[in-house]
């Protein structure tokens, strides 16, 4: 039974994938960078938008949210994006790409040119699930710990850049900053590593010159650093 | 397919519980309180094990422990209980009562007084599956932010107590503790919430009492408070 489970799982992973594939064209034809955000609840993703989108100012951007309940986060990032489309997901512990397919319809895509996924706060499920994203971005904030990357391996494995979180709360903490950074390489030696806090403004500048860049090689522009 | 998918794990949940509730009946009769602590990443379930299972000192106490990789939680606690076993679940997002089951092969339930479950650091997946404990215990980190209870509601609807931890860093945050307990509320009138610093001992006296009382409801005996 379990092995027939599997099978299952293998193919709704499988239409997944085809859907996720689907969107990034679109994403890449319309010149938009399209930004997947993931981490355990409460590490700040909300906060990092609210400062990432009045960054960005003028620049249009918009964001899909995803939350088993609430339109909170919706409500707070509205002020600031072209357009924020919440998605509830009710007991599924992850956004699909389906989910997101379903948020962008009626939308233009070619009016954007930041589109950011703030996945369900997980570190498990959303690792599995391409949502056809140009980048995989995880979040850790400062307080969970130095070993959370090697603890949850397959979505870091997968991620595009590490960011670590709320920088401000290191002097309350015992905190050791080569040991989180070891703890990323050894899961991934590849993937960069920012640290940052949304309240102090550290590092945000260095996250949005990323980003510029990143949408910079999609659109075949020069790399602006 | 999909309805299919969802006919196969209800199958697989009802297999869980009614290996749960021989579980259960096992702990009942071995007078062995059983805790599942669930929470996000980093919210303090394996600091406050240590804290605890000093304050319950000469009590026989044990811990099964579930992460997706690593033997770092089960290594913090080995100096503090009879025993500890790790569950690595390579990419499941939870534990189930089968690897329970396997955790305690060869132990003796009845040289126990309390065993504690530190579920997979996840809000959502852990909320479908009974471990056949006594106790669902669910814990928030004041670093979280106020609203997580309403953003993950099924893990605190089934919740019989919560814990809000890391109290000693509210100072530098802007946390409003009547806004949390508000959300919990929200979602579990009932349910009774303790704060606590497992840092400065805040809220330990009373969460240890709590266990008492648990158990001794459990084995009969007129409970302490």
């Amino acid at each position: 039974m379990v092995e027939e489970l599997l099978r299952f799982e293998q193919r709704l992973l499988e239409r997944n994938e085809l859907l996720a594939e689907q969107l990034r064209r679109s994403f890449r034809e319309a010149g938009v960078l399209t930004v997947n955000l993931m981490s355990s609840p409460g590490a700040g993703k909300t906060t990092l938008l609210e400062v990432t989108l009045a960054s960005l100012a003028a620049v249009p951007a918009a964001v899909v949210v995803g939350d088993l309940a609430t339109e909170n986060d919706a409500q707070r990032l509205r002020p600031h994006a072209r357009w924020v489309r919440q998605v509830t997901t009710g007991t599924v512990c992850h956004l699909e790409a389906a989910m997101v397919a379903a948020a962008l319809e009626g939308k233009e895509l070619r009016e954007l040119q930041y589109l950011f996924i703030e996945n369900v706060g997980n570190l498990v499920c959303p690792a599995s699930f391409d949502l056809g994203e140009e980048a995989r971005v995880v979040l850790f904030a400062v307080t969970e710990g130095e070993d959370k990357p090697e603890k949850y391996p397959p979505i870091v494995h997968r991620a595009d850049l590490v960011l670590l979180t709320k920088s401000d709360l290191i002097p309350y903490l015992s905190f050791d900053l080569e040991r989180f950074r070891t703890s990323v390489q050894r899961v991934n030696p590849q993937v960069p590593c920012l640290t940052l806090s949304a309240r102090t403004g550290e590092g945000i500048e260095a996250w949005v010159a990323w980003l510029r860049a990143r949408r910079a090689m999609l659109v075949g522009e020069v790399p602006e650093y």
